[in-house]
């Protein structure tokens, strides 16, 4: 028996997320299809974050346990030939045998993609929240300061929810205009990575910091939402299809490569 | 009557190119119709560049006459709710009577993006072209350099074409390697600009390139190429999917507005 970690990207428009539902179509679902079709004993595959329906990643990590004898090269080849075009495996590795997608990841980083020009967006239209008016970028990162570090993020959780802390640590923040032809004169990425992130908090994170932009809220707002620790007191969660799960970071115990046991 | 000047997005994926064509979905036909929902009586919109099937655009430029007494921001608004998503209308403007949208054209500017990384692309695989191996941008930037400036560019033109004179001008050629997480490690674009192109000329350019840049010919052969003044001695047609007209400056006798008449 091994176990293979993968590195993956995928458009998340079609699918209702990763983790596998009944009846409906999921990224995790979906790789479960495509190993299994090679090893119909491989177990299904576990991943670091359980994206939403619609949320897209160029860097999840997920983990299954095998005993077919390919290497980890034969893997990635045979699994991308039977995924649909909106999923690849863009990195496959032998594992250490208690590797855990979930507990070794120990850093993960996102990005939130808003639209923020007249008119609306064509060719990103997949990949961006649509705001039709300009935001202020300077106001927004002002106002995100007081996240970055240690804090109970409850406001930022969407209920409900079965975790039992609350706490996590915002390692950046950062708010960035990134305008060019095809975004037709605007677009803002915010940027945030951390040690993990509650239920929904980087969509309710985005849609606070948007309504800052927009002028509807004061700098300090932000930090009376974090105090609030009531979900409520935050702006709305901003739609899944702007946010893209860019990488994880692994324990240095979970290294990429093991030699073959 | 006056004539209303356009500026517009699309993503070339589903249609059979800009000109209308029987019984297939282009783009001028869907404008048409998101017109001519508006006001029966007016005239198709004629465009800057005939882009073809699966070329998509940021700044294609069109211009259609009306008796409507609608402003420009009227029309941009009425036209948009009438487009479907993957078309859209950036910019409205009164044009001079005489305003026409080729002969004003007086510089294009094109990108061409190859995702040129070991793995598949998935986020952009609508928007790029695949090369498997790693393609060297300096090589192909130094290739490049004998195309700039007035040349007969009989060789990067597909056949047959009507045009009677192939001399065209090249302001600009850059070769950039644009690598970034979304990317998975690998991406070039290459930009070019001139005072217009013959038939399939950037996407022939473009696969002239690749051949260079995947050294499967020297750097001096491009000047060979372009010498020979025939199609056969260049590189194959690079994929629609990978480019994108971004811009077309007009003639200053071409004002973006007019005082109403």
């Amino acid at each position: 028996m091994s176990r293979i970690g993968l590195r993956l990207a995928y458009e998340g428009t079609r699918y209702s997320g990763w983790q596998v539902q009944p009846n409906r179509p999921t990224v995790q679902g979906a790789l479960a299809d495509a190993i299994r079709s090679i090893d119909p004993a491989a177990d299904s595959p576990r991943g670091s974050s359980r994206t939403d329906a619609g949320v897209h990643a160029v860097g999840q990590v997920a983990a299954f346990d095998t005993a077919a004898r390919l290497e980890p090269g034969e893997w990635l080849a045979a699994i991308n030939a039977r995924l649909p075009k909106d999923i690849a495996v863009l990195e496959a590795w032998r594992a250490a045998d208690d590797f855990d997608p979930v507990t070794a990841a120990t850093h993960k980083r996102y990005r939130y993609r808003i639209h923020d020009a007249a008119v609306r967006p064509v060719l990103d239209r997949r990949f961006v929240w649509r705001q039709p008016t300009r935001l202020d970028a300077t106001a927004m990162l002002s106002a995100a300061g007081c996240l970055v570090g240690r804090h109970d993020f409850s406001s930022f959780e969407a209920s409900p929810s079965q975790r039992l802390s609350k706490v996590r640590t915002i390692h950046s923040l950062t708010v960035t205009r990134r305008d060019s032809p095809e975004a037709a004169g605007g677009e803002l990425h915010i940027e945030v990575e951390g040690d993990g992130f509650l239920y929904n908090m980087v969509r309710i994170i985005a849609g606070t910091l948007a309504m800052v932009g927009r002028g509807r809220r004061p700098l300090t707002w932000v930090g009376e939402v974090l105090e609030a620790r009531h979900r409520p007191a935050a702006g709305p969660t901003a739609p899944p299809q702007g946010l893209v799960l860019l990488s994880i970071r692994l324990t240095d115990t979970s290294p990429r490569s093991q030699p073959d046991s």
